[in-house]
């Protein structure tokens, strides 16, 4: 007999036809003779319905309210799938976040998990209950509910598996599994069977919209073994852990991000500390940057060229623009570009890799504009337009 | 600086406008200098909504997932009151029934208040905040949610006023107070300034639907000064309270109750102990048995005729022919009956008050079937087509 819980997101739970799909689910997993956790998000557009009620109200509400009408969300769609399942003649109980032993810090909105006292829930399985937890919520040390944000909902999931030292954490999506590409845009895309936590993260981080980046890196902190399947189609879907045993395919997919903006600082004076003047202003305004690129001084100048997530490019200008040593420079702003990287493990030690990437783009005539590599992934900065292009001729290159 | 409670009900939160119209009431009474804690229930048919999400799912709803899913309900209306009374410039914030300290006994759908401990509200205030609390709704021993069972918002604001000491409990709703008699059928009705615990649970037993009975008896048992107004209209309402201090007016008013059956047992055997049979019979079936008459025997046989609320005529039936001592008796039900009483104080030191009672009923050619009497009210049964007259003709003689 193993411990399972499953992890079912707002669309899955939309109406009552898919709640009571996934009481089947759920009951099928618990007559294999296993104990099953449920964790799920609020149906379908609950979330913006709240929402859009708290902005008739006032265009800046209080975190602390939102996150108090944002939790009843949950509250909802788990009771309703116990009814479901009790419907089916297995026992089930509905915990909210704070029942379920969920303690978060205080962020309101994008509070992260300080502990799960599981006690609860473990009381609950040994009485032969299905266990549904109000995923994405908690309470703080004031005994005040708190939101862990979007996405949220998978880290409660990985949370709860970690605190029963569960045998497996099922994250169900609209999604079959990790994909060496897209497969709605490249039709030879490859189901992976497995994946380690840090090609996930790669993926994730690279547009790879599977799963919530902050339980990967739970899962990863806590080994614990995440299954990503389809919530509609009966198949196995992609086990995300330590050591795969599956070696013989390093390649583990093909991923393009557009939500990206290159932003060009150009004239700069050719003096030490300039870069670190640069960064850590925008560190200081909380702007990730990625891949960066530095021209070689000239002039007694230099340019500096780096990319950022497409919401921060106005707000990185702005904080470089404020700067005095950047007084006399040009700040050029580029939205229309992707970044497409290729991901697998012990690329490092395979340089003909990056040579056969760059060889693809080329014979698809597109062109490289800056190139970041890490130990698990190479990415290069194209034009937009060419993004799907690239992404194919890419994953031709590797998977054909 | 007094300490006020203030009770909103569904429909006075419906939707945005009357959010921000109890957010303006609220403020108000803060800004006169006063310490508020408000008490809502859920927004317009929310309640109704959800238990169409249940129906949906099963007939037959476990009792606990009910009450989980009901009480999302008014989590949802104190955190958008909370955000109104921010947006104009006051403190708030909203705690749900367990926050609040709402201690309740394990009946699900009906659960009994075991206990308020308002530290978290006192805390608070003292923060200057005006405090929301969700109605209706409590945990129990086992930290499950409960629910008070409909119209439970009112015992909360009460129970709440009670541990807090409050110096009034305001329930708003949606008539200016209590009245003489029905303000839309008797149109020289008169709002009553005052009135007392005992007559105001004899208005709502009789069908003056104002407020809930428990809230009344709880207000009594703690010595909770209630207020009854309006949401709608700023006017000063109706108090209830244990000594009135207007003792002119002995008569508080006319009611109406057409939610009855008149039951007559017809040729039982005059003997000893055949009352108690049939009355401890229906005492077992919980079934509330109301005016009580019993005819001298004669002929070896006597008739015994009662009235019961409408919903048990049937149940009641039943069980008097059930019992071995009815076998040769006939059974009469006549649902066609309507109760219309006198409330008032010290009626019974003031005989006139019957015949005069009598008098109006006679004139307007209205038949007495059966009478009751008890220390502040004079019942009478009679056919349900009259007694909209017979609440004018009464009325008339005793407030013209």
């Amino acid at each position: 007999m193993s411990l399972i819980v499953q992890k079912f997101g707002g669309s899955s739970v939309a109406d009552k036809d898919r709640v009571l799909n996934v009481a089947r689910r759920v009951v099928q997993t618990y007559k294999e003779g296993n104990s099953v956790v449920v964790v799920v998000s609020a149906q379908g557009d609950t979330t913006d319905d709240l929402l859009e009620k708290a902005a008739e109200i006032t265009s800046n509400p209080s975190k602390r309210e939102l996150d108090m009408l944002l939790a009843s969300g949950e509250q909802i769609s788990i009771s309703l799938l116990a009814m479901a399942i009790k419907t089916l003649g297995v026992n089930a109980i509905s915990l909210l976040g704070w029942q379920a032993g969920f303690s978060t810090d205080e962020i309101h909105g994008a509070a992260r998990i300080r502990k799960v006292k599981a006690d609860r829930i473990k009381q609950e399985l040994e009485k032969d209950n299905i266990v549904i937890v109000a995923g994405f919520q908690g309470i703080n040390k004031y005994d005040d509910l708190t939101t862990l944000g979007r996405g949220g909902s998978d880290t409660s999931a990985v949370a709860i598996a970690a605190a029963l030292r569960a045998d497996r954490c099922q994250i169900f999506t609209d999604v079959e599994g990790v994909y060496t590409a897209d497969p709605r845009k490249v039709k030879n895309a490859i189901k992976l069977k497995e994946i380690t936590y840090d090609e996930m993260l790669e993926l994730a981080t690279l547009g790879a919209q599977v799963l919530n980046n902050r339980s990967v890196e739970m899962a990863k902190k806590y080994s614990v073994e995440l299954e990503v399947l389809s919530s509609l189609v009966e198949a196995p879907g992609t086990i995300v852990r330590e050591e795969t045993t599956v070696e013989k395919m390093l390649i583990r997919g093909v991923t393009k991000d557009t939500d990206v903006a290159r932003i060009s600082i150009i004239g700069l004076p050719d003096t030490p500390g300039i870069a670190f003047k640069v960064f850590s202003k925008l560190a200081q305004k909380n702007i990730n940057v990625d891949i960066i690129l530095q021209s070689v001084g000239r002039d007694g100048t230099k340019d500096i060229t780096f990319t950022v997530s497409r919401e921060n490019s106005a707000q990185a200008e702005q904080a470089i623009k404020s700067l005095s040593s950047c007084k006399d420079s040009q700040v050029v702003i580029d939205e229309n570009v992707a970044k497409v990287s290729l991901v697998g493990a012990g690329m490092e030690t395979h340089p003909a890799t990056a040579s056969r990437m760059f060889e693809a783009l080329y014979s698809a005539d597109v062109n490289i504009q800056m190139i970041s590599t890490s130990e698990i992934k190479i990415s290069v900065l194209i034009e937009k337009e060419a993004a799907d292009k690239a992404v194919k001729a890419i994953h031709n290159a590797f998977f054909d």
